[in-house]
């Protein structure tokens, strides 16, 4: 009938090569056309760190499938008769004429359209410092950079190990890194070069790493880092790097950090110049704006992946992510709707991990300063917990902060910070959250147990029943942060441990009263009936028991410390060993 | 003003002492008494597989906190104040007099209550065999059994290996084990016994192990058993135990198996003969009838844990279940009622997980085989796939099987199979299952994403969009039973591997044809246009891509076949190493 539609996809990396990958199953003649800027297409830039670690070992595996196949071109063409064009840049959309200007070797010339889709991704933002085009100095964004930074750690034949750990621990030369950015990448990258034996500095703005989660789980993590030989300076800035033909230190307040590499992770911006420029409907948060089926404001141009805006679905809210894994789901959304299938993308609730050393890191949904600034009034739970049965070989500990809406007692986020398997918790937790569960639902989920794989009430479960305790008003709780202020402020209230002994004598926070669950009954008249009592315990369920026999027997004024021991965030007294 | 009331509890497993502890934190006046006929309460029944493997070295660690304090009478008396009656068995309810008969060591009396809470839990059945009383065959219920199993394990100093190995791996004494029952238990002994260097058969009457699972994933875990020197003989029923003092064999159809150790596993049914015989209402699975609220058809008696009968979610029918985890959900909805909260549990879907040497194994809502018989049109899929980034080390494969309702596209069930995180994927879906998810919605879910934990797209997700294209016609699937009918039936079509060259040479299925996916465009015409074809590669993705090819060429009879290579039940054809 017609001639076969032409298909015009900007970006190789992770959306464009999906949308073309769905397109051409649905759609045997259209013309799919790919143009990529750079050399590489269809690469795991998520994989980035492992690579500069030295856990993914060759480049290849990064543009490969599974068996091993590169993901070139050539390969497009033959498995999926799409053509790839790289190093070829898009320059402008000529949207009345539908041609896109494109840039290659040979010059400038213009490639026609029916369906556009927009795959443009994100690019680093790079702070305007003194210094920042040092030879020495990266972002991490492409396989180049991770070459770059390979090469600059390889020097003098210097070898990762296969593990992380403290540069005490690894042969010189201890190289000094510094990363500015305490996000994702920022602590990911610091791994990564412990690997290579760096003294590594993480220099954040902010006065927490990881903004993706609250304060006192960050300082969890940056605790874990420090143990691992990180240096974390929070609430610093970087003036200026310094260095004639190569960077040898980056300047912060009162400070000159010595750095033979320094990374710059300050996060991310979408790539939608070339939407803007073609006068394309830019979202407020700089990404592309789009309906659920990725439509964007003109109805032959798609836009996907990270350029793409994001709707949160907890708060209902446009919000900006850079994720691979949502940029395939995209990819598909716009292939179907391109084939004449309506398909929507229902939008995001914000999950996101990542490894930390020792430690699994994840979230979903607000934190509990998300749900304060948009209005909630939020009750929060942290509880600690085991990963299995405690009695089972490898059990490891994980802590797990829920945040719930009063008003609906529905779940509004979750975070997980611990040695164990804090992925799963996470997952099932994301799940509820689109599913729009409150915290009672959550705790009956029939999740699947044995002694392996978790404790008969898992941790996802019990959690949820700390935050019922709390909004049925059983159990009063407190964060550590509160108490941390009722102390540096003078305040005069007991400071209750009900451990044991021998816990107390491992390890306890100062300035606290030692009074085990099991003599309570027996010692109340000790307490005081006139002052406040925060108790706590190592995960704060003995501690929660605490609460209902001093409540019953008359007390008001008793609070409970939210993630007891395990989850204190500040400085312990701790048994030297 | 009243005097206390007094809440009588029978059973102190895992649902009683839980309804005590929560009920005490409610009320701290109530009387509260546990009745137990065993010596041991509140002890990891569940981890008793574990305790005969070794893999948990000391008894007391079974009936300890995670603080080492024995959970005894003294600890619940103490911590709880609540008293337990241990050696003492109730043997009558009286519902007028509001009493219970019990009797111990010094005969028997009567215990008044105002409310009872029944958590009698299940016991063992025991097929009518003849010699099925000799002392060296035992089930596995209460740690007394384990000791006994332990006791004949160790004869002549045996020790058990940290981890399950075949015997061949093992020094001798190389004991003959069997098994009868290839349900839970039943598989989670026979790796308890590989520990100890066993030679261990199982002897299953239904045409599989593992029921909980559709027949071609139980037959996957068959396969890895066997891998691991475990004999399994489906199909086959026990006809006799022979020996004199001590058993010496089990003798099947046509054989004699000689044992020197007998486990019964054939299943469990609920103790609901104390609450039968007081005329309270029995369900039709045999447990206690309940409502939501844990109430039976007696106003002032409780019913929790296991002998209270469950309600399935998905098929909104009742149901018998054995699990600690929702025995314990079960205890804090019946301690809040009791204490005046109103409080509900909302149901199960009848999730659960097992460690099957190096596979976890796991199952949530109907299977495919039950989701017929309740006269559902299911579609389903068999996805084998990465549980990592698949160039991230210790990525392993695992795979999943949805099964979904055509009419309403929503998830009706879930099993997952491998050696990678089967668990986490299990419990998101058994997750989405509980809120009634599409396989469209749930194909969208936001999942944690990094490399060290998932894929991109996670198996749940890639499982999902399996299931949608064939729920949307674009994949015709045909299962792998099917196929063999088929070739058993001596059927006239072309089996289709798309794989490479290099795949099929390490490992194929007989009387297949290869045509890599990359060369099908060229060999279009090598292919018969009168006959079926059915694809499949080593997942079934390539093959998916194929019959898109082929359909687009003009080709109508053509299937991919669910699951590919990795999950074909039957024998293979491999490279010898």
């Amino acid at each position: 009938m017609s001639s076969p539609r032409k298909v015009l996809i900007i970006g190789g990396v992770a959306a464009g090569p999906k949308t073309a990958a769905r397109l051409r199953r649905l759609d045997p003649t259209a013309e799919i056309t790919i143009v990529e800027k750079g050399h590489f297409i269809s690469y795991a830039g998520c994989s980035l760190p492992y690579y500069v670690a030295g856990v993914v070992k060759e480049q290849k595996e990064l543009v490969s499938t599974a068996l091993g196949v590169p993901r070139d071109p050539a390969f497009f063409q033959k498995s999926l008769n799409v053509k790839v064009l790289t190093h070829t840049e898009a320059t402008r959309i000529d949207r009345a004429a539908r041609r896109v200007e494109v840039r290659d070797a040979n010059g400038t010339r213009s490639l026609d359209y029916d369906v556009l889709v927009l795959a443009t991704g994100v690019k680093p933002v790079v702070p305007k410092l003194p210094g920042v085009n040092l030879p020495n100095v990266f972002t991490l964004h492409r396989i180049e950079d991770a070459e770059g930074i390979k090469a600059i750690l390889s020097e003098g034949k210097a070898e990762p190990k296969a593990t992380p750990v403290h540069y005490f621990e690894h042969p010189a030369p201890h190289r000094n890194a510094v990363i500015i950015g305490g996000g994702l990448i920022g602590v990911e990258m610091a791994e990564a070069l412990a690997h290579w034996g760096c003294r590594v500095t993480i220099v954040e703005m902010l006065p927490q790493i990881l903004p993706m989660l609250d304060w006192e789980m960050a300082r969890l993590v940056q605790r874990h880092m420090e143990s691992k030989g990180i240096r974390v300076l929070t609430g610093t800035t970087a003036k200026s790097i310094e260095g004639k033909d190569r960077a040898d230190a980056v300047v912060v307040e009162g400070e000159r950090l010595p750095a033979e590499l320094i990374v710059i992770a300050v996060g991310v911006r979408p790539n939608s110049d070339l939407a803007r420029d073609a006068g394309i409907e830019i979202g407020v948060t700089g990404a592309i704006q789009v309906d659920g089926g990725m439509h964007t404001s003109d109805p032959s141009i798609y836009a996907v992946g990270d350029c793409a805006e994001d709707h949160n679905l907890v708060s209902g809210l446009p919000m900006f992510l850079s994720n691979g894994a949502n940029a395939n789901k995209k990819g598909r959304v716009a292939a179907n709707n391109i084939a004449g299938r309506d398909d929507q993308f229902p939008g995001v609730v914000g999950s996101a991990v990542c490894k930390v050393f020792d430690f699994a890191v994840a979230r979903t949904g607000l934190t509990e300063k998300q749900a304060r600034d948009l209005r909630y009034e939020a009750e929060t739970c942290i509880v600690p917990a085991p990963d299995k049965v405690h009695h089972y070989p490898g059990m490891k500990s994980i802590i797990l902060k829920l945040i719930a809406d009063k008003a609906t007692r529905k779940l509004l986020g979750a975070q997980g910070v611990g040695a164990g398997e804090v992925a799963k918790r996470m997952d099932v937790l994301a799940t509820a959250l689109v599913a729009g569960m409150t915290v009672d639902q959550i705790a009956n989920l029939d999740l699947c147990y044995a002694p392996p794989f978790s404790a008969p009430l898992d941790n996802v479960l019990v959690a949820a029943n700390v935050l019922r305790n709390k909004l049925d008003g059983l159990m009063h709780g407190i964060s550590p942060i509160e108490v941390r202020g009722k102390l540096e402020g003078g305040e005069d209230f007991l400071f209750l441990d009900v451990r044991t002994p021998a816990e107390f004598e491992a390890g306890h926070i100062p300035d606290t009263k030692l009074i085990p669950l099991g003599a309570l009954r027996d010692k109340l008249a000790e307490l005081p009936r006139d002052k406040e009592i925060i108790a706590f315990c190592q995960i704060s369920l003995r501690a929660y028991s605490a609460e209902r026999i001093l409540r019953a027997s008359g007390f008001t004024r008793i609070r409970v410390m939210d993630g007891g021991f395990a989850a204190w965030p500040y400085e312990k007294v701790t048994r030297k060993p």
